[in-house]
């Protein structure tokens, strides 16, 4: 893309790349992001990111005017260029030391960013995914959110190079959680499987989307535990996020999979709802 | 202290306070920290924070050239400087995703900050101690290192206002861990308990020193598995870290001590080591 689409990122409103190193979300990850892809100038799961981002900001006691970062949000030009934008909240510049006293914040950086190319297979054929030997810890006062300490998916990132799409990830127990950037949708005799989130994992918006589609269109899904052999036992299984939409499985481990008529469905609901 | 005292931060060996908002220490937390107390012109167990911050990078994989980073930081001003040195790496610049490919880095952060202000009485007469319901994650591949994955203590930190001096943690499975920002010992007839970090915590520079401390004095220290059962058994415990050194424990739930003969020895040795 020619680099006059480019927008400029935002830091508190203004234009800016470049932030204080007082701030928290440098010095302890104190803070929370969303990632929206942005189709015909229009952010797909807006609400639901917002709802995310705001669920985030409480949970994390940061202090904020959620009606002007609203506005913000709105307002800046990346959420109306098609590509994807990423929203940072931290809770802004603070001395050295974990209490939260004295702050100056929150500190909004909004950063737009080209779509990702990935090659049409990974959508028509499927994708092949590693097993990652990093687990994911279990904390209830943190588990769903999209928050800034995200090192486990950086370990678990680093296992793997090309040869696979994505990693599926394990709590400490040993239970599916989800993958390195997207969650997961399992079938079994066609009843839908999704990893409960409420110790470790993001809560996805497409996750979200797809779990109100799937419960709509009267199939069962279960949100609970998933086991290593609930996969190897599937009929079909897919990945999820709201910048790729659906990636079905074609291969883990010693299985093979065929892209599957209620991953095929799925996708067609995204493509009916915002063509990609 | 005057303001001709205070010594200006480094970033990556150059003058500067500020960073592109595109480093992976901003966007996943994604390194490593170091705070050294300074006194008479040297930090504190230097060489015990620089071998935990060399195990960091080579745990999280983070390229750098060790001799050059070592000579940089020897090369700060503030590492002359009586007060508290906090040094920070993170991996670098990168693009969206969590992928480690084409990273700029490392990013080195260096500041200077005035000794923080405690009253004397947390020393001579202890400090009361609240039990944080914020717990600490497990993850062995995590444990034990000083990374920028923090939200956990700045959760457990806004539990409480100036009522209390440190907060206990626990694991998820409800064994004693650590303060918020300091380590932990408990002796019980003589003998000391610390806990065993190989899943949960961050093993700090003053606990390892004091380890060294009480096996060459002869003392038997068992580190393993602590339980609040043993704390409320205490003839004494105490916390600890290498800016404030030792401050006994006076109050924590229905119970209170004096300050116990073991946890005064130990106090001396830091005395006589290093005055403070």
């Amino acid at each position: 893309m020619p680099d006059f689409a480019a927008i400029p990122k935002w830091i508190n409103g203004q234009l800016g790349d470049r932030l204080p190193v007082s701030d928290r979300g440098l010095a302890y990850g104190d803070g929370v992001f969303e990632t929206l892809r942005v189709v015909q100038g229009r952010p797909v799961l807006f609400d639901y990111h917002l709802e995310r981002l705001q669920l985030g900001l409480q949970r994390l006691q940061i202090k904020h005017d959620w009606a002007a970062l609203e506005n913000e949000i709105m307002a800046y030009p990346g959420c109306q260029q098609d590509g994807v934008v990423k929203l940072l909240v931290t809770r802004g510049q603070g001395g050295r030391g974990y209490g939260t006293q004295n702050i100056q914040g929150p500190t909004r950086v909004f950063s737009w960013h080209e779509l990702p190319v990935y090659p049409d297979s990974h959508y028509t054929h499927g994708i092949s995914v590693y097993s990652c030997r990093q687990s994911l810890s279990a904390n209830t006062s943190l588990a769903g959110l999209k928050h800034l300490n995200r090192l486990e998916q950086v370990m678990a990132r680093q296992e793997w190079g090309d040869d696979y799409q994505e990693g599926l990830m394990l709590d400490g127990e040993g239970n599916v959680i989800e993958g390195v950037f997207s969650n997961l949708f399992v079938v079994q005799k066609g009843t839908l499987l999704t990893p409960d989130l409420k110790q470790s994992g993001v809560a996805g918006t497409m996750r979200r989307w797809l779990l109100e589609c799937f419960a709509g269109s009267g199939y069962q899904v279960d949100v609970g535990q998933v086991t290593l052999q609930d996969i190897r036992l599937a009929d079909e299984w897919f990945f999820c996020n709201s910048v790729y939409g659906i990636w079905p499985v074609r291969q883990w481990e010693d299985r093979t999979w065929i892209v599957g008529n209620i991953t095929r469905q799925a996708q067609q609901w995204i493509k009916d709802r915002w063509q990609f």
